[in-house]
C-alpha cells in the first residue's frame, strides 16, 4: 500500500463488479498469469445481499510485457466475456491523480491535505483550491497553488451561476477527485449527479446522526458520548451518499461546544484523509448507496 | 472506585446538583473537614450551558464518628444554606443496591450482568429476573434468581395488566435500578415517570442513529463503517433519554446484518455493564436531557 | 462470515502459503471453477517481505459435486503442482472444531467461551475443560462439560507428570484448539511445540509491553495511559509466539491495579474470543514469527 | 477548557500537590470562596498508593477583585499551612505559554503544532525552532517563526557543544515547554535534568515496547495488530519518563513498514498535540515517575 516510490513499485490497479457467478476469479487470474502479471495485491467481496462480486487486483507494472493501453484492451474482452453488466477501471499508479478541492472558511482540511502531499505521503496533484471566501487563500498560495474565489450570493435561489463558474473551474482539470474540504455548501442536483462517483465531501457528524447544519451543537444539545465524523460520496439527498469511512472521538459533560469542534476537526482530517487516500487508490467501489473499501 | 472488599474500602458518597454560585466547595469541603471525612475521590463540574453545578465525592465511612442517618441529618442543613434548589443524595457503599431485570429471549445482557455479579466485579444484588418469554428462565434460575414470567397480548393495546404486573413484580423490590436488558418492549409512560432515573434501557445502536426497531438492518442499508450501543435512561420519547455511556465498533462491507448482531452485542454487553455500575456507584448525575458522568 | 446455519451456509475452507510465483491465483482459482464451486469468501496476500503468498478461500458447499475427501484428493494435485513448500488446509465447516480449555482460578475467560459457544455463537465444541485448581469445576458442569483436576506441584521442577497428565486429556480428543484460558503456567517446551498451531494464550498486556508475570502491576508502577490483552500462539519462547490479535482500553490516574485487573478482563475476554474465532475458522496462517489473518 | 476567546475566559488556574490529610479541600474552597473566585472547573485526585493529594482549579479571573500576584501572595500562606511538602503553581491564562521546538528532518510533528497556533486551536507562543538539520528551516519560515541550525557531529561523545548551544537557544526564551517534536538526539542527562517537567517527547511507539531506534521497524518484526504513540516527559532514562499520553491505531499483515510509518505520523501528531496542550493549560502533575492527568 506504499506510494510508488520506485519504478519497481509501479502498479497496474484493476478494479471489476458484476453479477456473481462461478468463474469470474478464475477467468480474471489466468488472464493476468497469461500476461505474466505478477499480483501484489488482490482482493475479493461477493455480496450475499446484492449478489454482486467485486474484486481489486495491483499487478506489478513491470511484470507486463506491454503498455496499459493494450492491457486494457485485452482486458476488454475478458469483462466483456464475463457479462453484459460488468463495470471495470484499470489505472496506473505512475500517474498521479488530479484533485480539486473545494473550500469555505475553515482551513483544518486543507491544511492537513496540503499537508499530506508536501509530506509526499499522498500521492496526488491538487490542481486548483477553489473558495467561496477569500480567507484560505493564503494557504493554497503558500502551497504555490492556483486559488479560485467564487462569489456566492446570499440568496440560495440566486446561487445557480456560481456553481456554474466552480463547475467551469473544476472540469477545466478533469479531476478524479472533487473534494468538498468543508465547503457548507449543497451542491445542486445535477452537479452532484455531474460528479457523481468523484465528488466527496467530509461531514462533521457520525451520519446518519445529525444530518444537516451544526452537527456538533445538535451532538451537545442530545449529550452523545462520542463524536464523529463521516466521508462519503455526494449524492443528490443531503448527506446520504454511500459512506466511505467514519470515525469517533469520545467526550464528555466536560466538553463545551468549541471543546467539541476542536476535538472534531481531528477525526474530520483523518477520517477525510482516509477516505480520499482509498479513492485515489482504487480501493473504492460503490453499489447503490454503499461502498466496498478495499483497505 | 474498587469495590468495598474490606471495612476500609466502605465508602458515604454525596451527590449534589444545584444552581452554581460562589462558595459551594467550600460549604460542602468545610463541612466534611469539620466532622472529620476523609475524601477519597471528588468531582465537581460547573455546566456554562446551564449554570448548573454538579459534584460526587466520596468519603471513607470509617474518619466518620457517626452513621449515616445522622450525616445525612447535618448534611440536610448545608445542603438547604446552599439554596432551595439543591438536589442531593448520600449513600453507603457499604449497602448493596437492589436491581431488577427485564429480559425478553435475547439472553447476552443477561448472562453478562449475572457473571459479573457472581464473580465478585458488579456489587449489586439482583432482585428478580422477568421475562416476557420464558427463554431466559433457566440462566437465571442457574445463578439461583427468581424468574417471573409475564404474558404479554400481541396486540399492544391491551399489554396495560402486563405491564401492571411488571410494575408490581419490580416495585416489591424498590429497586435503585430496573434494567432492560434487551426487553424489546417500549414502557407505557406512566412506568416511564414512576421510574425515572431508575429504568436503564441498551439502545442496540449508536444513538440518535437508528432509533428503533432492528437497528443493524438499518445499520446494514445504510451501509456504516461503525456500529454501536447506547445505555441510556428511559423517559417517554422513544430512545431519547438521556445518555449514560455509548461505544461502538468497526465493520466493514464483509458484514452481513448477522456479523453485525454478533459484534454488536459485544458492545452491547460492555456499554450496558459500564453504564450499570456507573448508575449504582451514583456516578451519574441527571439534569435536563443530560447526564454529568463522573466516571 | 456468519456460522452454518443452514445446509447452504456449509463452507468448505482452503488454506494455503507457499513462496509466491505469477500463476497461483489463476491454478486455484481455474481448479475451483472446474469442479463447479461457488467462491462465497476470497483473501489473498502478498508478503512482500518474505516473499510469500497466503490464500484463504470459501467456497459453498453444496457447488461441489462430490465430497471433501475427493476434493482434498483433486486439489492435492494442484497443491504439489504449484512446488513443494506448499502448505495447505481444506476443512468442512459443516464439521464442529474440537476445542479444550486449560483454566486456573479466574474464571472471566472460561465464562465468555462457554457462553458464547451456548448462545450459538461460537461453533465449537467444548470437549474438555483441565484445571490446575478445582474453582473453575461448578461452571463446566453448569454446561455439562467434563471438568479434569490436574493438581500442580509448587516445585515448577516438579511439574513434569502434571503435564504428562494434561497432555494425555488434552491429545484423547485430539483438538483443533488448545486454549489456555488464563492457565497461569508455562508450557514445556516439549509441549509447545507438540501443539505447535494449535495452542492459543491471551496474555493480560498488550505485548511485547509487560512480559510474564503481574503486567497490571507492571502497566500502573509505570503508569501507562492505555493497557491491553494479546492473544496468541504458544511458543517455546515465554510470550513471544505469533500475535493473532491484540486490543486496548483507556485507563487513568485515577485508577488503581484492581480497577486495570477488572477493566482489562473485558479486553481479555474480547480478544480471546475473537482469536479463537478467527482460528478455528481458519482464518489465520502461520509464517515464520508472525501471523496473516484473514478477518 | 476552551480558549480565552474573551475577557470573561480568562482564567486563574491553580495546581497543588502534597501529602493527603483531611481538610485541604475545605482551605483552599474556603479561601477561594473568601476571595469571591469563581470556580469554573475543579478537579481532585487522592492517590492510594503514595497518599498524595492533587487537584487543579481554574477560576475566572473577573471574579478575583485583584491581580495574580496578590492572589499568588494570599494564597502562599495557606500553601505554608497546609505543610511543607505543598508543591503548588498559578497561573493566568491571559498570558501566552512560551514554546520551543526541536526538530530533525521529519516535519509532520512541527506541521501539525503550528498549523494548531496558527488556527488559533492552540493557545502558545512558539519562541523559535531548532534543528539539526536545515530541512525544516522553511517550515518555521513560512509560520514567521525564527529557526537556529545547530550542527551536531556524527560522534556522539563530540556532541557536548552543540547540545550547550542548544541549551541556550532554549534558555533565552525562558520557555514553559521544549518539546522534542521527532528531534530524534537523546538529551544528555544535565539537560534532562535543567529542563526537567518541561521537556516533552513524542516516542513513536507505544511504550514501554519498542524503546530506542526504528520503533517501526521493531513493531513490523514483532507482528503487532496496533501501533501507537507516546508523549512523555523526558529523563535521564531512554523513553522511560513520565507518560502524558498514548494511543494506538490498528495495522494488520497487509501494512509493511512504510505503511506503519504513516499511520503512526497520524497517532504521533495527535498524541503530541493533546499531551502539550494539557502541559500548557497545567493539566498535568507529576509525582515520582507518573502523572496525573487532569483531562
Amino acid at each position: 500500500m506504499t506510494l510508488a516510490s520506485s519504478a519497481d513499485d509501479r502498479r497496474y490497479v484493476l478494479t471489476l463488479g458484476c453479477p456473481d457467478t462461478t468463474g469470474i476469479v478464475a477467468r480474471i487470474a489466468t488472464f493476468l498469469a497469461e500476461v505474466g502479471g505478477s499480483i501484489v495485491e488482490a482482493a475479493y467481496h461477493a455480496d450475499q445481499d446484492t449478489g454482486w462480486f467485486f474484486t481489486r487486483q495491483a499487478v506489478r507494472a513491470s511484470s507486463i510485457p506491454f503498455g496499459l493501453d493494450e492491457l486494457r484492451e485485452k482486458f476488454a474482452s475478458v469483462a466483456a466475456d464475463i457479462g453484459p453488466q460488468t463495470e471495470w477501471t484499470l489505472s496506473d499508479t505512475g500517474k498521479r491523480k488530479r484533485v480539486v478541492l473545494l473550500v469555505s472558511k475553515e482551513g483544518h482540511c486543507l491544511h492537513d491535505i496540503l499537508g499530506r502531499v508536501a509530506a509526499g505521503e499522498l500521492d496526488a496533484e491538487i490542481c486548483a483550491v477553489i473558495g467561496n471566501h477569500r480567507d484560505l487563500e493564503p494557504v493554497a498560495q503558500r502551497h504555490g497553488i492556483t486559488f479560485h474565489y467564487v462569489s456566492f450570493p446570499k440568496d440560495p435561489a440566486e446561487r445557480g451561476p456560481a456553481f456554474e463558474q466552480v463547475r467551469k473551474l473544476v472540469d477545466a482539470h478533469d479531476p478524479h477527485a472533487v473534494v468538498l474540504a468543508r465547503f457548507m455548501q449543497v451542491l445542486p442536483e445535477e452537479l452532484c449527479e455531474h460528479w457523481a462517483g468523484r465528488a466527496i465531501n467530509i461531514h462533521h457528524s457520525f451520519l446518519p446522526s445529525f444530518i444537516g447544519a451544526r452537527p456538533y451543537h445538535q451532538a451537545f444539545t442530545r449529550g452523545v458520548k462520542l463524536i464523529g465524523a463521516t466521508c462519503h460520496y455526494v449524492t443528490a439527498e443531503l448527506d446520504a451518499g454511500p459512506i466511505i469511512e467514519q470515525d469517533v472521538i469520545r467526550v464528555s459533560h466536560s466538553d463545551s461546544v468549541s471543546d467539541m469542534v476542536r476535538q472534531g476537526r481531528d477525526v474530520e482530517k483523518l477520517v477525510l484523509s482516509r477516505g480520499l487516500r482509498w479513492h485515489l487508490e482504487d480501493r473504492v467501489l460503490v453499489h447503490d448507496s454503499k461502498t466496498v473499501v478495499f483497505r
